[in-house]
């Protein structure tokens, strides 16, 4: 067999296969992790285009668009910039760009993000003032002002919008009103499971640097993130030391005028992109917030009403993207998410870093209505009984 | 309306939606850049399959099959990393994991991607000896021995195995005899446009650091980056002091053992890497290397039949997956890619970099067969004299 027969052979067995079930051949699960999401089935669509130059005319109109509306998600005049990388790679782009070694700068955590955001910036270098905050609870403003008192050579603020490990929304406005408004710091936000679910208006909260990723509020699957960059930070940027190739965001620029990146994008995200931006701008910001937000207190409701306990004691500061939830005594918690996973196919998700055994947590952001939930609160009728819990 | 209501909509016309053509309602072009390929149908129907929990039973076999498929195409024992990133993200890892800054490098270039290699090195610190060859050419291994007998100082080799931007093979393997079998150096080799279409016998040929990507010789979109990394690079990283965060490769390898990855990994990818990698096995990497070899001598023998200049004089060093072509003197480069792209349905790439204006390039890796290049051959005896070109 010639290598060309072979290949010919290879063809129709793709054409043959076409035909049959996707590849993992799986049912599709009731996927309530924070992120990946499911993804809309025209999304899905939407992303098996065809491939296209990335050096060419029709990825110059899709970068283009897809920025403009990107910037509206954010509610921002700012630049924005799509990066090929998981939404860390939005927080290490948000710091190297900004900040030069030994840089002293103040780090809020309250969960498994917030440390990765401090261990981020002191891998690079940075001289991290580290304030840590009772997981499950919000980030006291108040506790940064005093930090900012007390030790005027802070340069940056970076701080978690939304703390995925534990279900809090941190007070951000407050603490943007604080870190710029009275301090003008630079501030760099950890937005990646907020960004397009719960509001968060970068223009009108200041904020210099904002990242989020594409498996969250998008739609979509992993595979890119977006950041948004004050004129503060391009300032900032010039005399920024720490070292940059792949995440260097003025390349990112240079490449964007000419619509194009600076190395090769994740075409297949940026078609499902576009068709899901244009899906949240028709449903209105405002409507997609409302839904999350009554989405999530459902949840809320629903749980307690089962006799289980919510981490976060304080209702004002619960996320309107994940719900943590305390695994109730004498409960085997592989067991239950196991259970849950292979007899009533919903996956949800364990608890992280020091909470691992803690608690699980609901997903209920990107694409998701009160029936997905109320699916979720069926199953766990029926699981939790069976693995002990007694409410 | 209510949140719930707009979103019940939103998925009605999803379903809608489904019945009608991709977004881009696009016709599939011959898309004949040397990447992004042309995905097989029963790829691009594998990455349709829906999220999972990328910390879920799912995603470790998922992970851990992709990883041993990819170390047969490598042809290596080494630790093998997948990474969501562009292949340029493969070679920073390269860089910051093995050295550290004011680490002497020797780094060989004639190219675009060559000069990328150097100014990657140059943004993390490195002190780079950068030799140039001539744009078209090979790099000339007794230059290297030259300088490495010159500069003992020097700690690692960087180079590319197959320069995209002209087309040429460069003699990697005897590169790497010098390097490492007589001077036991570091040696980090670019392999973006020739892994897994030309032979490169990771173990065999001794390269510490071969990173590569999803959109060229791997049938699937750009976003995933893959490098394998050898005792050797391991035991370099351990006092390698450039920063490093998402490019971490010691947690790669710690999040591997669990079957993980640090950050949210392309899934969708992930998804059709494991079908592609069923079908090269299956095909058999000789097999896949001797098509690559016959379709890019038929595309040379092709295009020099037409009157036209081949850039890489030397055949010896000709590209397997990309031929660059001497644009004719009188021939407006752009009308003529223009015409070819518009009329023909063709996407051939122009040059990069000097060569932008001097040269086009013709595609032929991954999912390719004589077939369609024909059909560029066809295209062009058309079009060329169109714009001017008389043989």
């Amino acid at each position: 067999m010639t290598p060309t027969a072979t290949l010919g052979h290879f063809r129709a067995e793709a054409a043959d296969n076409k035909k049959k079930k996707p590849m993992q051949n799986m049912t599709p699960q009731n996927l309530r992790t924070p992120g990946p999401t499911p993804i809309p089935h025209d999304i899905v669509d939407a992303m098996s285009s065809p491939m296209i130059n990335h050096r060419g005319p029709e990825f110059d109109t899709l970068i283009k668009k897809t920025t403009e509306q990107l910037k509206q998600v954010f509610m921002t005049k700012n630049d924005l910039m799509v990066l090929t990388s998981s939404g860390t790679g939005s927080l290490e782009a948000s710091v190297v760009n900004t900040l030069s070694p030994g840089d002293r700068v103040l780090a809020a955590t309250a969960g498994a993000f917030g440390d990765r955001f401090v261990d981020l910036a002191e891998a690079f270098g940075a001289d991290v003032k580290r304030m840590d905050f009772e997981w499950g609870g919000p980030i006291d403003p108040d506790a940064i002002r005093k930090a900012l008192n007390d030790d005027p050579g802070i340069k940056a603020v970076l701080v978690t919008h939304n703390e995925t490990s534990t279900g809090v929304t941190h007070p951000l406005e407050e603490i943007a009103k604080i870190a710029k408004g009275e301090f003008d710091k630079l501030l760099l936000v950890d937005a990646v499971s907020s960004l397009g679910c719960i509001p968060l208006p970068v223009d009108a909260w200041d904020c210099d640097m904002v990242g989020t990723a594409s498996q969250k509020g998008f739609m979509i699957p992993p595979g890119l993130a977006f950041i948004s960059i004050s004129e503060r930070a391009w300032e900032a940027q010039q005399t920024a030391k720490m070292p940059r190739f792949y995440f260097d965001l003025a390349e990112a620029k240079k490449a964007l005028e000419i619509g194009q990146t600076p190395y090769t994008p994740n075409l297949s995200a940026f078609f499902g992109l576009s068709l899901a931006l244009d899906k949240l701008l028709e449903e209105g910001m405002e409507n997609v917030f409302g839904r999350h937000a009554s989405v999530a207190q459902y949840t809320r409701d629903s749980v307690e009403e089962l006799g289980l306990e919510l981490l976060v004691a304080d209702q004002a500061y619960a996320s309107d993207t994940v719900t943590a939830v305390k695994m109730p005594k004498n409960v085997d918690g592989k067991a239950f998410m196991g259970k849950m996973r292979t007899e009533q196919n919903i996956v949800l998700a364990g608890g992280q870093g020091k909470m691992s055994a803690d608690i699980f947590r609901i997903g209920h952001l990107g694409y998701v209505v009160k029936e997905d939930i109320s699916e979720v609160i069926t199953a766990l009728k029926k699981v939790l009984p069976e693995v002990g819990f007694k409410p």
